[in-house]
């Protein structure tokens, strides 16, 4: 079981402490919640956690964007929802964009959940907590793929100001903390290109040329070359014309460039965000994550104005939802299931193992 | 006249508006104070501004580091002070403190400048304004060289702390502010060196194993060519031992590494201190500036705690200080010579010609 499977149990209630503590759920990742028996699950066993989800613990499940619509914009939601909108990953927004009717936005999501969460709790004096992911700009950061990075940070940008704005008119008080794990990419808005000192400049305009992302592009060309199984001359005006120039917007690739692209298929998506950030002149050092300090964005959240070590933020969602986070550690600490779940994560199942995860599906071209 | 002349010019007093407005200064910069009849001048014409400054303005002029500790950590200052005691840069922190007899330090003149500047203003209701820049962590970002680097910003954190200390032991009320104006270099604390998935580590015991800074070896390099004439095994065998292994602290520097060095002495800095960051897995993406989110750090500055434009840095400071900066800026626009210092920057003397001039200084091995 990996530690993708192992969290899919968890999220529906099958964990150490044996019952469900999560009302609704909206994204991705379906193949973890597919038994092995079915072609689009990723699952080590053949547990069908959606079947587990409904029958153990009483989730509703959705699947399709249809049904994502029947929700209302939650106004017509029956908890605890789980809704699983793609296999792996929803597609990058600069590609999901042009989906739409398969995928729901964040932004759609967060106000779902926002609306779903406020009419179930309205009774509450507990209220409710949300966790919005903008998970995909870590991806976007290790491709290396400015362009589709700037877009999933806008569309986090808007289920942000979403959430602004459900504070704004809700009469119960609430307070939003965004903020990141880390850096990935190590991105530098500024790009020496040449031995000669550079000029303090970077072109923003190239990446709203684009009309994919690097990882939408390197699928097409794998999907192009299986099909046609082109190569040669044919394969490279395929990929000048239609990946570069129409799906990159890059009018002046050089021949070395496409070559690269060509050579090696499996890692086309490096050599396609490569040939993005040179003329966008955007840095990478690493396909990793990096150390740089990342920011707070928060509303109504004063005490974490400023610079902050990231257990303050923690610390502050715990006092501001008055939770017993101690009590709650010692009791999975005392489960006998606890213990393997870290053997789990210490037999390399741990963040960075998970991470290069995306490099390996990247590889792999996974469905969507 | 360079930017850099008419920058000595005005800091004495010869400006626009023709009167002296700073009160004490402590740094390097020397050779544009000093008229170019004299060998360690820098300055485009023949006016010796230090002369200027003591006859014309009234300033106090030193320039060593005797009579620096004659100051007495500023109980014994005759204001207004002109203390520059280097023609160019002083060294980096990491250079710096091995000749710490010729060189004071950027928290000695913190301290000696706020004890001066506190006993000149001790019954006056102004108070006083006093800039700290940790210029040279900027030189260290446009030389990539992560170990000059660390201990600029450690040097600078000294000069912060004493700031701390002197607000908390002061009866007068008292702000600080700190922040940048860019960052320089695209440093990325993570760096992948090889194709294959990188590990999410770095190392600053490399850092911490330098002797010296990258500047300081290139100058030894061109120094030790031009009073050996050494070339081929010997030279190489100089570069390996007294500068790669005994200066930069690294062991193991390949042949090609080397010879990289000895290939462009005048740009030689720039390969040292590749061999230094790529040990360390620190990246950088330019030798220029980009445009990152910079930090601003405060102490009895709430207003500023959090993400702010960077104009509101200033705005805090005029309002805290209650000064009037629309009318004195409107004063020196109605100024005739006002039009001619803007033709000077749009001419080319702007802010990244400045900023270019360290990597010609670099190149041109100008005495410190």
């Amino acid at each position: 079981m990996t530690a993708g499977d192992s969290i899919a149990l968890q999220e529906v209630g099958e964990h150490p402490l044996g019952y469900r503590v999560v009302d609704l759920m909206l994204g991705g990742g379906r193949c973890h919640f597919l038994p092995n028996t079915t072609a689009s699950s990723c699952r080590a066993d053949s547990r069908d956690v959606t079947k587990l989800a409904q029958e153990k613990y009483g989730w509703t499940y959705i699947n399709s964007r249809a049904e994502f619509d029947d929700l209302k914009s939650g106004k017509n939601v029956k908890l605890p929802l789980l809704g699983l909108f793609s296999d792996t990953d929803i597609p990058f927004e600069l590609d999901r964009r042009n989906m739409n009717d398969i995928y729901p936005s964040l932004d759609e999501m967060a106000r779902t959940a926002l609306a779903a969460l406020e009419a179930a709790t309205k009774d509450s004096d507990k209220g409710f907590f949300l966790m919005i992911e903008g998970s995909r700009i870590d991806h976007a950061g290790h491709g290396n793929d400015p362009a589709a990075q700037v877009h999933e940070v806008l569309a986090y940008d808007r289920a942000f100001q979403s959430v602004v704005d459900f504070l704004d008119n809700s009469d119960t008080e609430g307070a939003l903390v965004a903020t990141s794990d880390h850096e990935t990419g190590g991105l530098a808005v500024a790009r020496q290109l040449h031995a000669s000192y550079p000029q303090y400049l970077w072109y923003p305009e190239v990446l709203a040329n684009a009309s994919h992302s690097a990882e939408y592009l390197s699928r097409a060309l794998r999907a192009h070359i299986e099909k046609t199984n082109e190569s040669g001359k044919k394969l490279r005006h395929f990929v000048e014309n239609k990946l570069v120039e129409e799906g990159l917007g890059v009018m002046d690739a050089t021949d070395e460039e496409i070559e690269l692209v060509i050579s090696n298929p499996a890692l086309s998506a490096y050599a396609f965000a490569e040939i993005i950030s040179r003329r966008a002149q955007i840095g990478w050092s690493t396909h990793g994550h990096s150390a740089v300090d990342v920011n707070i964005y928060g509303y109504a959240a004063e005490a974490l104005r400023g610079n902050h070590e990231n257990i303050e933020v923690g610390g502050f969602l715990r006092d501001y939802l008055n939770v017993d986070v101690d009590a709650i550690t010692s009791k999975l600490n005392s489960t006998s299931r606890a213990s393997s779940e870290v053997s789990l994560l210490a037999a390399g199942m741990g963040d960075q193992a998970l991470f290069g995860h995306y490099e390996e599906r990247l590889q792999k071209n996974l469905p969507q």
